[in-house]
């Protein structure tokens, strides 16, 4: 007789919990989404595998211009994430791989070095420089929205993983964003003083148009 | 006698408020600052002159290399911004004047056209450049962290203001950040892809080192 | 062929970019609000025209008994600000304008002068009052949820900008709370202290009902 | 005429608010929720009753094992508190109630006594245990994410009235959690070092599995 | 052996906490305050007692015009609750009572009926009045920012507790703000269209200067 | 001669940098800390090495009951994180290592597997368990507060490294709050139902008392 009270007692809790965004809320990508990020899955229906992710296993492909790759676990690709205000991503950078200048426009990152050696840096407000070797097990951390960098400066494979402070942390890639864009090669120069001549080759490199 | 208890009242709320962070923290610059800002001055000796700000009346000096100014009243020089998650400032745009690509890395901007056009423009983490002609009080918004740039494209000078959200929002302007800081040349290039002369140019120009 | 590689490195991130709400959250009014702001558009049919508004170009309509108008460009109006934590408005003031004694629920306000002389002043909690008169150019601040006000105090037409930290920050004009609204005349005087006589007058005045 | 005008000035000012998210965002459970909460109800359809909740006014049944009831008051009962970052709950103690060991997972809680003697205290992460024995009219806090608990310690019932710094602070109590889940035996056993036959005891009682 | 190694790291765990802010941060009255609240009192410092506040127990006293009393536990007087985002204050209410019409100007407010009835109600931005009569055990939210108000509606004494979704809410009570302050009456009349001779006489009553 | 303006122009925006809390606020543990963190070191006596961290270099003690170690780099480690919302930590594990059931009461985790093969899970509010077998480079996220326990399900050590939405997550220990502390075992015993029996032997084994 206790125990049905109890048990009652407990299901009422139950059904509290599911009603509710409590606890967690799994992106749903075919309902709409917000600032905060996407809308959230029927609890019911979320599952142990909402909550992993193994697109980081396998290293990126190295075999581009940069001869790096950044592999992303954003709240976009692990739904799991979605409004916990932390993600990560892979970072695979073969011998003279770079990460080219670029920031995180929502986030701060920390990056430990997981094999090879990276030498890493960003540039402050203040335009004051700061760069680091880091080896098998060091951390840096990039303060949020700053120009930062990473190198292979070693001569094998280098790997690193990078948290940051936001599920949707966003990636602008310095020259994705000036040579990769349609970003008109007049405002380009006018903007950086970089001559057009330059910005024109780079533009080609990359594939940029205007 | 009603009145001496309603006072006595009174007085509990008063002596409440002025002992707690209440309302505002006006900045005291001589006490530690922290993540959320500078340490509150006392209370009692905030007066009107905290919350009120002289130093946008004037025109920035444009007589410079991007005949352009940017004066902040950011926390730093506006004490009664502080932790209120917002600041300001004041572009003055000579003919032919711009404001180099740049980043807030802490806020979101609003731009609103007092005198003058100004294009406006920003690149997204895709890549895609938006770009307006604005014209007297016509207003733009610069999502947060994102390269965004101001050029006075008209031909007499311009002056907009601009709000930040962010009591501390940060300036990295791009060409600084690069080349008038001692960010070495061979990371530099490494980075940017821009060639080592280039870089060394530009560097001459700006006055960067490395 | 390193091109080709390259590319489709390049793509892989514009698509993780066009999938995720990184970077902004331009407001989709056919889609559900809740907490954090609006739905968001979907980023492929976002354009420039998003991140511009033109409804604060022309000077609001002044002949009405404040003398004075707010012309608001909050999230409601400028869908590009959505999320992004900050909003703006236009104050236009003929000679004799009053913005009577408000409040902004959810921000804090910075206003600068750009046209005229405004005496803007409010209270705190701990019922002190902070007043200047603003000349062009001028700032001031105005901390979250207080009372406060603007009056023209020049001769002439005035004209400020105001920007809150908040893409939706409210605003309750506490005559239209008390005497434009359905506000019983004896719950008023109840909790005012304000003769029913008073409340009725302004009650005819401004509209008000019950 | 001037009336007419007026009038005119005001609706906009009603439009606007209409229209935005403003000021509360009372729930709509048939609309999809997200990281911040639920989806907001349309303005026009909130009525009085949206902002007061009955489901506290009687006492929980406290005819159950622990003796005691725990009657929420989160986002997902009580529809205007969504987005506001608080919600209450209603503790139950018959003579010898217990609310077991348990955590918030996203709040702090403040407690009042309204009725008897309760003994609370929670553990901090430095494993320092603070108790303190309450009576009628004490508060008591507890900091957010900390295991705490609640004894009537006193004769007779006992009630209490809880606050949390969320609207949805989640509510994990540990012996179900371990007990009345499907947490497999042997990996409770090697997380916890409680014996197994400690363990399925518990559940045998709490009506947990595995 | 295996003993003292498990104790070592057992202390470095301590160790940690210790040293660090994480989980609580009691206030310290003695150090600067910020933004975020006041500093951290050192955590060894720190007893069960600084968790618990004693002065809510007992009744205001509502000898006063308004025949009411708000007793408040901000983290002004309740140490334990700095940073944690939450707070409370008891309201006394004898025959014929009113908690005045005010606002929070950082705080979203839940209210609960210990005791008698409360007729109580909000203005929202759309100048919509939401007004409820709330008996023993009821729950009423006020969004931040939004004027409010409680009347003993009863004929004995009501008893209420409130919570705030900020250690440190604030209180502005319009009629102090206007009448118990140095409010220029001109000023006050030019915002509120009040009468002067209303305003004099109320200044009166309240002890309101200027 | 424009020179000497630009630079003078660019060293008022250098000053602007350093005096403002703008970028970073590397802690300095000597000053007071609030609930936002620690105080910030002086901009100008900061350099690159307060960005990078060599504590997780090196494999954690295992040697102990849980043959397993946490080694955290959270602020009060590694004080280049103050202020910026994310920490991490490293976990070894030897063959049959166990991480106990605990919670970081202030933030979410994620955790990547870099070497052997894990078993990973937690408990929801809801009490529905979810748990995965990681394997290298596989990911997992841990929502906010929930109880969480990882172990080694593999033959031989593993190695993996968690971060945290929150520079100063906290870690409770779930044996250590109940067995490693002073919480009475008739308290424990009244609060989770286990044996005073199993409570004192568990006490006896992991240095607990009371």
């Amino acid at each position: 007789m206790k125990m049905i009270v109890a048990i009652s007692f407990i299901f009422s809790l139950l059904s509290l919990s599911h009603a509710s965004v409590v606890d967690f809320c799994v992106a749903d990508y075919n309902l709409p989404n917000g600032p905060a990020g996407y809308s959230c899955k029927t609890p019911s229906k979320v599952t142990e595998n909402d909550f992993a992710y193994h697109g980081l296993a396998a290293a990126g492909n190295t075999s581009n211009i940069i001869k790096a790759a950044v592999t992303p676990a954003f709240d976009a690709q692990f739904a799991g994430l979605n409004g916990l205000g932390i993600s990560l991503a892979r970072l695979d950078l073969a011998a003279g791989g770079v990460i080219p200048l670029h920031t995180h426009p929502g986030a701060s990152e920390v990056l430990v070095v997981i094999q090879g050696t990276i030498c890493a840096g960003f540039v402050s407000s203040a335009n004051t420089v700061y760069i680091k070797t880091l080896y098998k097990g060091d951390v840096m951390v990039f303060p949020q929205g700053l120009l930062h960098f990473q190198i292979n400066s070693g001569g094998s494979n280098a790997l690193a993983f990078v948290s940051f402070s936001s599920a949707n942390p966003g990636l602008q890639i310095l020259d994705f964003a000036l040579f990769k864009s349609d970003f008109p090669t007049e405002l380009i120069t006018a903007t950086t003083f970089i001559d057009a001549a330059v910005v024109k080759k780079l533009k080609g490199v990359l594939g940029g148009s205007g």
